[in-house]
């Protein structure tokens, strides 16, 4: 009896470090979202800044609430023994209890699970956000975001976390390299093709660089991201099991730091100059290409995966210019290549028993890739020949600060 | 004997455990103070900005000392049994124990419980300084603060969470919609009156709008808010009780997603356009009307409430503007608006056995209001017949950075 | 058998619970480098903004992997019985154990050891940085950095921390006042030395101020710094111990208002002004002082201690300022002044069982400071003889931004 007591005490208390955990890392995620509007907002030009903080305030919100609406129980639906594994749908609305449906084995509640979450939701409309940033019209471009969090992100975050088909066919993606970066990169490039360039990046004189307006702005946003990724690995982990978590850390960290030496490197050989927003990004690339096998990396490995994201930064950048694909921000080159490079080092370097496979893992690249740009692209498509896409040349010349909010970023300057 | 030693180690792993969070919660709403500078520099205009970043640097560090000299005592003073619960004082300082005096129930220590409750202290003082900014003298508005973090902020917040009358008779306010955002929003309100709107702000000609100078900055504040908040809110739980903090980590986030969507409806049926500075302080109206009852709200409550709030926010700001009360961050809007309504919200949504009826909850919001307001219009009334509250008009146009601090907060631009 | 479970599973519980501590404290000195990177570029002209942002975004890179590549073998190499503990090195990079080798005594993994002081380990550079700002060669920095951060910094480190030799004497150092930014003020004092002051700061007519370019900026740079330093000094603990930690967050944020105190009246009776940057480094004064004893003063104490850092900061400032030690962002006068004024005070104030007297104080002040002054004048000037330290005249006018990345940290304004 006494005995049970102790017990019944210990357990809790390994329950409640569990659960405060993916709480802290709830918050810390939720602070990416502060690095992705600074980050963006930073890349963009003057004239567009106040734009694009409106997008990303307007993003966080509507990914909760869309989360809470219908997007946790899409993802998270309980697939029947009998699933198929590509579709499901729990019912709208949160469940109303309180209980502690994980506290039997010590890890976290169901509010916990929820905003843990929901954090994740808004991530990948977010990085839409730069990739399409100072020509996408506002309503057009929040309808697509609202549509997009709250249906496709679910759908093919079940195929693998909801425990469905690419689950079963051991696909890995620790925290999302795939499910979370990639799609917003798929996203983000259904959105810039259907879109176009912005005047006067692609000229017959050659590509025209267009510099962010602010680098400390872009360089608050990276650290931020930094800081919350260790909430976005870290808290996925899903328990504060100290061996995990801490590798988590470290990988992490390592990764981040070998992608700013790789872009740095790569960028001076191909440029001859030493580019901040290489370096930044860089930093991104090794965060998201570190992302999928976070948990199952030696720190050697996580620095050889972050310093090839790295190099691929200045490529990827390069590459998409020279495709006419342009991406204010370098999002599609973070997150859709590096994704892809991350979710693939698995299956070089990770060691998951069974799980990882080269097959499952371009499987599931390709299947998510696959729904995820045709779910963007015939949204866009359908949003383009109705409310209209993109803003015309005079607003887009004078900026989108004072054609959609009739205001600017800065005043009395 | 064995046994024991089990229990013993469980109950001290939950003592550090909750104590944990109550640390890791007063460095969140630390950062709150950094949301606030941030947000406050941003809304005002830029020959402004060194002088609020100056108040805000100062607030904080005033905030700290005078709780630990006396705030403290005043406001947990350990009220006696025929206490009539309307002031107390259990003198200078701190206790210099390293006892952790509430280590047998396995929440938290003395220091802990100190620093939490000095970080809510300057908070008041810190709305106060974004409302009266741009014409407020430096020194008389720091010993303003100064009396009002030290002396009126604690005996209030004595009536409530020190166990004083408004406890008593049932007065429920989880986390301080009234104790700490309606008594920021009151002292704001006296300040107000007293100072007058800003030159050219009100003219014959109708309201002039006199925008914030930096979007990037204001928005900044507001996440960095909505993430300290998280520790506001979560950590006035008082322990890590996973149910409990889960419950507010969500209720906290959907009301202020809720208070973005309902400003921006709002704002844009009212203005026709879509203006951010209404959507960041609808964020923050969300988050001052969950704060009353995010322990005891469903999901949809939380919706609702944050909603509600973010409606208010337009109305207003709009109903102070005619009513020729300048308040250039919305400070009054955001948290004595939204503070009362978040502390009736208990009454109609709330479930807390017995307590938080309209009675209360109304006595509680006139009472504190009352107190609140009278005291700091005496107090700017007194240094107004005295020292001077507002700077000459010469100064205001020249910007108080050059007249209070013979400074720029810009340079070489 | 039963009983032995439960204590099993309330020793798991206090291990999850202290290595989660440490990991989020890693994550709260990682974000000080975006304090540091915010405060520096805030502190400079704005054609230098972007190199510093450069240089900061590449230090923690290089510390991060200089510590795992040799970095924390140095630093805790596990002195022989018989060894003098002035240098060992355990060899080239990290254990691939997964094993939590701290779990023995329910403190915290490997891993979390090793990212924790990873993460500190670059602080020093950082602060070297702000100090030789607007003039230095990016490239000869970074090569400076990498050396300091791989060799310097952990050999003296090892000293005390490692259980060398100054440790056997008694010094104590909590969380590193000396170890960690008095070492980075003498790199510093090295470096500001061999460059020699900015153009036109001292003239015949005197010294010419150069004020930096953004104070919102050098804000935003102290209050993350501030609130960093609850994981730099909290988790210095290393251990969720609640009453060292909770009383730990007391000492070190009375100390930081302390010290903007201090900065207030000292500098305002010295230049009649109320000057925004003396109160800011008197924050960081105030955090530097109480690091070396942060664990063993009372509040009073550590008030005493962070008001006397907050007097020293206008002091130093106006010192170096007379002997031609040019230092853009103050770093000398926080980091090193009051780096060993909070080193001394250990001895005048602490209470840590015969530790800490005034001989073992003053031996690691001197020892650690000449060691660490003598590596970095000797690289400094091996560099400057070989590639050259400082950029020219005309690159000096221009900007780095320009003449180092042959961009701008602003554009479009």
């Amino acid at each position: 009896m006494q005995t049970n007591e102790a017990l019944d005490a210990a357990m809790q208390s390994q329950f409640m470090t569990n659960n405060l955990w993916i709480l802290i890392a709830a918050a810390l995620v939720f602070i990416m979202h502060l690095g992705f509007a600074t980050l963006e907002a930073g890349f963009v030009q003057r004239k567009n800044v106040l734009n694009i903080l409106f997008k990303n305030s307007m993003i966080i919100a509507i990914g909760l609430l869309t989360y809470c609406l219908c997007g946790f129980n899409l993802m998270y639906p309980g697939f029947a023994e009998d699933s198929s594994g590509f579709f499901a749908f729990a019912g709208f609305g949160l469940s109303h209890t309180t209980e502690a449906y994980s506290a039997a084995d010590g890890t976290y509640t169901y509010w916990s699970d929820f905003i843990f979450q929901a954090m994740f939701a808004a991530t990948g409309a977010t990085i839409v956000s730069g990739a399409v940033a100072e020509r996408i019209k506002l309503v057009p471009f929040l309808l697509f975001a609202t549509l997009f969090v709250a249906i496709s992100y679910p759908i093919t975050g079940a195929w693998k976390w909801g425990g469905g088909w690419l689950d079963a066919m051991g696909f890995y993606d620790f925290a999302g390299s795939t499910i979370v970066h990639s799609v917003g990169g798929w996203a983000a490039l259904a959105g810039i093709i259907l879109l176009g360039p912005r005047a006067g990046k692609y000229t017959d004189q050659g590509i025209k660089p267009i510099p962010g307006h602010s680098m400390p702005l872009a360089a608050i946003g990276v650290f931020l991201l930094w800081f919350g990724w260790f909430g976005f690995n870290g808290g996925s982990v899903l328990s504060a099991d100290p061996e995990l978590v801490s590798l988590v850390f470290t990988t992490t960290s390592l990764a981040a730091a070998a992608g700013a030496v790789g872009a740095f490197f790569t960028s001076y050989f191909m440029f001859r100059s030493y580019d901040l927003s290489m370096v930044l990004n860089g930093i991104l690339g090794g965060l998201v290409g570190i992302t999928a096998g976070a948990d199952i990396m030696s720190p050697t490995d996580s620095i050889i995966i972050g310093l090839i994201a790295g190099i691929l930064i200045p490529l990827a950048v390069t590459m998409f210019d020279k495709l006419k694909l342009d991406d204010p921000v370098g999002a599609t080159s973070v997150h859709l290549v590096c994704g892809i490079w991350g979710t693939l080092a698995v299956a070089i370097f990770g060691d998951c028993d069974g799980c990882g496979s080269f097959v499952a893992q371009i499987t599931g690249i390709l299947a998510i890739g696959a729904f995820t740009f045709l779910f963007a692209f015939i949204v866009f498509y359908i949003i383009k020949a109705t409310m209209g896409l993109r803003v015309d040349e005079e607003e887009e010349a004078r900026g989108l600060d004072i054609g959609e909010h009739g205001m600017s970023a800065y005043n009395q300057f």
